[in-house]
């Protein structure tokens, strides 16, 4: 375990105003709590999905959510112009910037939003968006009409039961397929019960759900003479664990590029695969209850419980060596207060000397997207203590 | 319901670069997801405080962790210059910056934050800071040697095994006291266990324990020659319940400026004196298993599931009439991904009607400081539909 580092002198003291300025040195001058980026590893979890994607043979339209970083995105693509997927049009508005121009907007539209999408189709966004009922059809259509702009929608199919979206079989599919009229561009889905998946055959079996279930919605609004262009489907687990993709034209997922460890649990990454951690210091011991205090409670690491109902529960987070990235699995984060996380030790015993104070550690998180969303900047590092560079985040709405 | 809102003109679109924007007109106007804050309501709850505290006979320590905004305070103040508390030391740069000087940081130092410390209080900050083990006050006392400058420091007591601190019967207090030398400056607590009281009696008995063990900390300090001036305690429950602070020269609360729903069921607050919401579109519905979808998500209401083991349980919040604030108590947010809210009803049958697209709904937050952690602003509403104002926080570290 790294120990305390010497005080820096009084004047490399960080202000308030220099909390954006570039980075300088290794994991242990960046404040905490600070989150932080192993360049490698989203390398080699970007090449992975590439390669899975090209064997399916479809098109890899990744979630963007996960990220919010032009620059994660740069080395998700490998370079190439490829289209993304975001889920809020601040995200939107801010890859489109930085010059991706194929975007779905994978949140059902509020009609009042449709005065910002028609702005970013105008100002040449190839943006797309989704609904799940003839009401929001029907708004679509009227905007679309009223303003002589087509508006690319997909229609949000329910293939798992878990979220939104409309039955591949249910009627509504038709109506809402003709109420768009010119501007139904396709079906999508999010099999997002594949987060309940507690084997690989059971997550392939929903893979294979997902995927059969939006072609039939395609193939239906096909036979009712509604053409149907884009059949895009995915969440990391189906899409990681896909067999085939026949009839599909797009493949969707956002965590891969960093993995965590609920992704972990699902068998989608190892737990060396994890790109982020949160960067905590050591503020307090409390000897009568076993517990190691830090400076990474719940706005640093998120509320998000996600291995709760998995086989290894890991409270708020996994702990690693911060120097070594280590990861010490005898003890966890067991819970958090606002900026206060207790590391309690499964066995009940505590090494107290493996935590001093103002020694650091690294969190792994249960959710990276709930995790990384705190933050306005990755410290990215080599894959060793060096801090390379800083990459900003689109947050908010 | 409120229902859906004619579309804006094209001009009146809002771009990326507007988000900071005045605002214009009511809550229909708004971009959603959005926070808002009723401002008779905090008026309300600042004043009922200010009494409360006044009639104990201490000086109140708003904690400003909640609002993170210095207009929030004004109003916590009634106007007088008071004393505040801090999460993180981006709100001691904020705060000073506008114009207060005394601030408490009450998470445990990290030694390496202390050049930050030193420059506040070199320019002319009142900061104090707190620790719980001898190694941080020997960090603490050598830094102030080596600067030669006092760092006012609090030993934070446990007085409920809920989280940090040494006990008040610990010999580890006088050795920490000694360690500290002229850095001393008191004793502080904060019982969170209190969030753990189901009744009032027991809220009022953690309260007096919380009072007793702080003040007989104090005691043994100073019996032990070592004097000890400030004596601090306080959470939102036990200032609210508690009867004497007999010993004690100051109370810390926060939540209590917007209340929650888990106020609610401690009964510091009604469910009317809740000052804070999330402004949400009806984006979907999933009328096969009877859900109705807003865009707000696990970030725009935080992961915080408070209310779980309370008698009442919200799911991810409570749902108002977005226009009348009229609680629909048949209905709760059950379940949250990143960007989607899944409303549905505590009988399993929902009216469609009542949640048509495009309509919007105020989402009650389980925990406020969590839920407002994921904004950069407050739309302040007069009580009515009307927005009068922004209001800007400081997040992040």
């Amino acid at each position: 375990m790294q120990g305390l580092r010497t005080f820096p002198p009084l004047d490399k003291c960080m202000k308030h105003q220099d909390r954006t300025g570039p980075p300088q040195g290794t994991i242990f001058d960046i404040p905490t709590p600070s989150l932080t980026l192993d360049l490698p590893r989203l390398e080699r979890n970007a090449a992975a999905m590439r390669e899975k994607v090209r064997q399916l043979g479809v098109t890899l339209r990744p979630h963007v959510k996960t990220s919010k970083s032009i620059d994660v995105l740069r080395v998700l693509t490998g370079g190439d112009a490829i289209p993304i997927t975001v889920s809020t049009l601040a995200e939107a508005h801010y890859f489109f910037e930085h010059g991706v121009t194929d975007i779905l907007y994978a949140v059902g539209i509020a009609p009042a939003k449709l005065p910002e999408v028609a702005a970013l189709i105008r100002a040449g966004c190839r943006l797309k968006i989704i609904l799940d009922t003839p009401e929001a059809a029907a708004a679509v259509a009227a905007f679309s009409d009223a303003n002589d702009l087509p508006i690319p929608t997909l229609i949000e199919i329910d293939t798992d039961g878990h979220r939104a979206g409309v039955a591949a079989d249910d009627p509504l599919l038709i109506e809402i397929g003709r109420a768009l009229g010119g501007n139904r561009a396709g079906v999508m889905t999010h099999a997002g019960a594949s987060y309940d998946c507690r084997s690989d055959d059971e997550t392939v079996a929903m893979a294979e759900q997902e995927r059969s279930l939006t072609v039939e919605a395609a193939e239906r609004l096909r036979a009712a003479g509604l053409a149907c262009e884009i059949v895009s489907v995915g969440s990391t687990p189906t899409v990681h664990f896909g067999r085939n993709l026949d009839g599909v034209t797009e493949a969707r997922a956002g965590v891969y590029a960093f993995g965590d460890l609920v992704q972990a649990e699902l068998g989608t990454c190892a737990i060396d695969d994890i790109a982020i951690g949160v960067i905590a210091s050591v503020i307090g011991h409390n000897r009568h209850h076993g517990r190691v205090l830090i400076d990474a409670g719940f706005l640093a690491l998120s509320r998000d419980r996600g291995t709760a109902g998995m086989p290894l529960d890991w409270g708020y987070g996994a702990v690693c060596d911060a120097a070594t990235g280590e990861l010490l699995d005898d003890v966890f984060v067991s819970s958090t207060n606002q900026e206060h996380g207790i590391i309690t030790s499964r066995s009940g015993e505590i090494d107290f000397d493996r935590f001093p104070i103002g020694s650091r550690v690294k969190i792994l998180p249960n959710h990276a997207c709930a995790t990384a969303a705190a933050y306005g900047r990755y410290f990215v590092t080599d894959g060793s203590e060096r801090v390379a560079a800083t990459w900003d985040r689109v947050n908010g709405w």
